[in-house]
Parts: structure tokens; sequence; C-alpha cells
């Protein structure tokens, strides 16, 4: 398998952390986050969204979108649970993660940290913190209850949200009024296999 | 069951296209998009995100976001593919309307046409059209060679990418050069038990 890879993005991340913790081989390309000249080129025929990750399995279709990326390796393994209920709930955590948390801790980190000119996220600030905020008392709530997000263990909607909250700090997102999300995030990077971002 | 729904969000929509066509009943209850006053107390227990659709199943367990709780019916039916790999292309065309096309073609339609304050959209115009149009190019080139957005049938991706593509021109967004999206619309259209945005 070959995985169009950035070493900075969360959402690559997600992929290549459920493919160390079951063990599945992969090539890498790495591809910038920052300059997106020859994307089209690049992904045109493999992404309709043009972004990265971008995974092209051994019979060389390929597959988009990190979270369906997970649904697809993690189904019928111990990361995605039987019960429909409960499947329906990762996906709910998932979907949660692309368009109520993705956006605002994953873009605060990408301009403060990544983008080269941090000046230009000024204008953006304070709705992208407002939403950011407003994403992990959503996920301090929930795990206030829960050692998991869905049922009683690990599963890939933990691995989604993880991956963007853990760096969260580089977006200047203080976790020190979330005590529930801080304990969370040390029993994920405790899992068997566990890999880290810059792993 | 009993939906929480707004009759012109395309998200609630989605659900009660669904729903429709599984001929399943359910109770509504509207909340309003505009004024969210309120939002916490009535959906703090059943919904983290605090949007609408949420849905309480019959045993009184809740669920949430629209492309989550198409997937909790429609898995298992004819709307779901069977195989694989397909499955996980039906889940990529979903969280691509999420991150994707929902923030750009819903949020200029909210604005310029059920807001009530389509002065405050121009700030953020250009980026969201831009944006828009980009989603809607990358549905037009996969769309060219295919009747439909996963396999060679009507599945829970066209409900999805349906809901808000179908009344883009609320948004002011121009579908006369996406000949393959407009025939894809008459398509999902005319699939057996379609019900209407406004039904």
């Amino acid at each position: 398998m070959l995985l169009y890879n950035s070493a900075v993005s969360g959402n690559c991340y997600k992929v290549r952390l459920l493919l160390a913790q079951l063990g599945l081989p992969y090539e890498k390309v790495d591809v910038s986050v920052v300059d997106r000249s020859g994307r089209k080129e690049l992904l045109g025929e493999l992404n309709p969204g043009l972004r990265v990750p971008t995974l092209v399995l051994d019979d060389g279709r390929p597959l988009a979108e990190s979270n369906a990326i997970l649904w697809y390796f993690g189904d019928g393994t111990q990361y995605v649970p039987e019960d429909a209920y409960e499947r329906a709930q990762t996906l709910q955590w998932m979907f949660f993660e692309q368009y109520s948390h993705e956006p605002y801790i994953a873009v605060a980190r990408f301009w403060l940290a990544y983008s080269g000119k941090p000046e230009e996220f000024a204008v953006r600030r304070d709705g992208v913190m407002k939403g950011g905020y407003a994403a992990l008392a959503a996920m301090e709530r929930h795990l206030e209850k829960r050692a998991f997000l869905v049922g009683e263990t690990y599963t890939i909607a933990d691995i989604s949200l993880y991956a963007y909250t853990h760096v969260a700090h580089e977006g200047e997102f203080d976790l020190d009024a979330y005590p529930a999300i801080r304990a969370w995030l040390d029993r994920v990077a405790s899992q068997p296999g566990h890999v880290t971002i810059d792993a």
C-alpha cells in the first residue's frame, strides 16, 4: 500500500497510528501541506478532495478521507465495535471531529505552528479559538463519565479525536481546565502499539 | 422515534429523506437554526455538538450527526453497499460532504437565504464561494463517468450530497457549468419514495 502522507498532519497521523496498531506495512510519499502546488497532478485521479491522507491499496484502488480510511481498516478488528448503535456512535464522533473540532483546533495549529505566516491568522483567530474550545467542552462533558469515547474500549473514534487534541497546545489551546480530556489522552497514548506523531 | 429537526436544514432533510424511503415513522420537534438560545437545555444531554438533527431512538438512546444517522438506518438496506471498499467510499463521500462541501455551500445558503442578516456574509463571501465551487468541481469530475457517487446504485452518499447541492442556488451558486451534477440531481429526485425538502 502507498500512503500520500504529511508528517505534521493529524489526519495523516490517524492512519499511521491505526496501521501501526494493526501491524500493516505500507510505503509513504510525503506531500507538503504548505505548498499545495502540484496537488491536482499528484492526487487528481485518486482523491476528489485533493487532500492527504490519500491511500492507494495494493490493487491500485484509492481511498481518501482519514476517517473513512480508519473505518476501512478498523472494521472487523477490535478497533470498531460490533454493536450497531456503538458503530453509529463511532461515526458520530468522527463526523463531530471533522465538522466541529478539526476546522478549529487543527486550523489554529496549522496557522500558528506550520504555515510560516502566523500573522495572517489574526483576523480569524477569535472565531477559531471559540470553536475549538466549544469542541473541547463537548469532549470534556462526555469523557467525565467515560474512559473512551464509545463503549468501554479504545476505538477509531479515539484515534480520530486524539490526533489533533494531543497537539492542541501547538494551536495555543490550554487544556488545564479539561482534566477528563487530559486523562483520556494518557489512556490513548498507553494503548498497545501506540506510535507518536513524529515516530 | 423523535427527530429534533429544522425544516430548512439540509442536514435534517437527509434524515427525513432516508426515513421516508425506508418507511420508518417518527415524531418531529422543530428547532430554530437562527435563534440558538436554549440549545444546551434542549440538546445538551443528547448531542455533544448541540446541533440538529438529533434523533432519539424508541428506547431513549440518542444519535447525532446527520451522516452517522444515515449509516445507522441505512446499513443492512439497499442504501448502503455490502462490499467493504464501497462502504469505505460511501463514508469517504460523506466525510467530504461535511468537510469540503457543507461548510461552503450550506453556509452561503444559510447566510444569504435564512439568516436574516445577509449583509454580515460579505466579509466571508469570496472564500466561501471559492470553497463551494471547488467542492462542485470535485463532484462534477466524479459524476461525469458515473450515475451515482458509489458503485452503480443510489446510496446514502447520494442522499448526503443531494441535501445541500440541490438547493445550492439559494446560496447563489450557479450549476450551469455542472451538467453531470444536474443530471445526477434529477436521478436522485426520481428515486422511489423520494420526498422534497419542504414535504
